[in-house]
């Protein structure tokens, strides 16, 4: 039976599960009876990493508050992506990389934010403050944790912090991280298993700005046409969210992996903004973002300004 | 010129400003221009721990944004507890160890907080992680924070790691902890060149729970009746300032250094949570707290609890 739950962000990715696992197996090092639990489906490429490692998927959990009083957080800090009832537990921890919002809590706790490209990196320095020694498999979803945030060292959010501890995790999960990454990033990429409602759930998130609400979903791909195809129907679905969820803006993002580019299709009452956040025309609902890979770097700050 | 400013909290104690000196200096030796400044007048007991260690008060710096676009923040991350115009700058880093509420930025940050019961106690780590060497007059300062933290350990905010901190301070800055620190603590109750305006704001911080406001001030007295035999005139000086601030629960707290209990004034529309709260008779608006002597771990949490 376990005393405190760790998990990632709402429609996890492989920083939140990898993170979620590692970080549980570190606290029950030292004496905690933790367990790594997931919000949602897991994607193609955290399947992958899982099995590369052999992992079994965490598990499941709806309501928290059902079964612990004590939570762990790890990849993400905003309420609105965490577990709906977050509001019933008492968070003891934050190991995040993300910006820092609508997170309170009444009582001191161990919250350990950096500004560096993925939550295991953060990780690393972690099981060496607590002399705890990394075994292979762990190291393994630790740099599959990595290689997934910086897209292979090539996103902006990729720091030397992140280089290094990739370096120093593919040694001890003696695996060539270039080699093993490119194939990871590619079973991310394999949408072709996906219903158009897993594609626009399978990576995003929602964020406020002063008054408004925004929600930003991403999706890698080896050739953006492949989605950009399907973009009518893509915006029924995404007219769909906006009504329910209250949105001023929805950005569906797909990112091209091989060559660092990102095309977006924008809708919502504020989706005005986009072309002068982003200086770049905005056709057809449709706006290319040269360059553009990061949510967390190029996108979410943009949007956020513009919007306050 | 410097570009980046240190500093903690309004109403600055002893660890705010010892935090942003010794923090200040630690950046510096990586190479950050980083100054440590104060957003207010200094109490005795800092000044004593200043002048004990030979350093200058920090400068009085009222709207930082005017000289820098770039801060750190330390013992403190509440919106209403820091600079006036802290919404004009960047916080690029949080070292603090109280709860964490009213803190929102739009990018990733270095934000580490610990539950432990002092700044400093924080920064040791990051000197020893940084591989920065700490000298003794720096030691000296950061000591005399853990002591006021925890009125010389007895707090039940002071944590091993706070006590094993201060051991290893103590023997950098070559002086003993028990007998400097009683004099510190005394040198700080020494109320007699403090008018009652001094009183009301030589440590007081506001907070927000739920819709409600309210403000906590503490002095450390060596005989609380010296400061409670003039309730009458400190009801005034209460009353107008919650007036001024729309306050919903003013709480005056003398604590008593010597026995580690506290009286409170409470007055506002909400002092009826307190009796509950406290399980303790208001009584001329007048309340005895016995065993308590931390704001942060035995009055906020629960007067927060209970407006929420």
């Amino acid at each position: 039976m376990s005393n405190v739950f760790v998990f990632g962000h709402k429609n996890p990715d492989t920083d939140s599960i990898c993170s979620a696992i590692s970080y549980a197996y570190l606290k029950n090092e030292i004496g905690m009876q933790a367990e790594p639990i997931r919000l949602g489906e897991l994607n193609n490429e955290t399947l992958y990493a899982l099995e590369k490692f052999a992992f079994e998927q965490p598990r499941l959990v709806e309501r928290v508050s059902e079964e612990v009083s004590q939570v762990i957080l790890v990849d993400h800090n905003e309420r609105q992506q965490s577990a709906e009832d977050i509001g019933d537990v008492q968070v003891i921890e934050v190991i995040d990389h993300h910006r820092i919002a609508n997170f309170e809590t009444t009582d001191p706790l161990y919250f350990r934010a950096e500004p560096v490209g993925c939550t295991t990196t953060i990780l690393l320095k972690l099981f060496k403050e607590n002399g705890v020694e990394i075994p292979a498999n762990i190291a393994g979803l630790m740099l599959s944790a990595i290689i997934s945030d910086s897209l292979l060292f090539k996103s902006p959010t990729c720091t030397p912090q992140d280089i290094a501890a990739a370096r120093e995790l593919a040694e001890i999960a003696k695996v060539d991280a270039e080699e093993y990454g490119l194939a990871m990033l590619k079973a991310g990429a394999d949408l072709s298993n996906k219903t158009l409602e897993d594609l626009m759930s399978l990576d995003s998130k929602e964020f406020e700005a002063g008054d408004h609400r925004f929600e930003v979903a991403q999706v890698n791909a080896i050739d953006v046409n492949d989605v950009i195809t399907r973009q009518k129907e893509l915006e029924v679905l995404m007219q769909q969210i906006i009504a329910e969820k209250g949105l001023d803006l929805f950005a569906f993002v797909v990112t091209d992996i091989l060559n660092n580019n990102s095309v977006a299709i924008v809708l919502g009452r504020r989706a005005d903004i986009i072309e002068g956040a982003f200086k770049s025309s905005v056709v057809d609902n449709r706006v290319l973002l040269p360059g553009v890979v990061s949510r967390k770097k190029q996108i979410v700050p943009v949007i956020t300004e513009a919007l306050s």
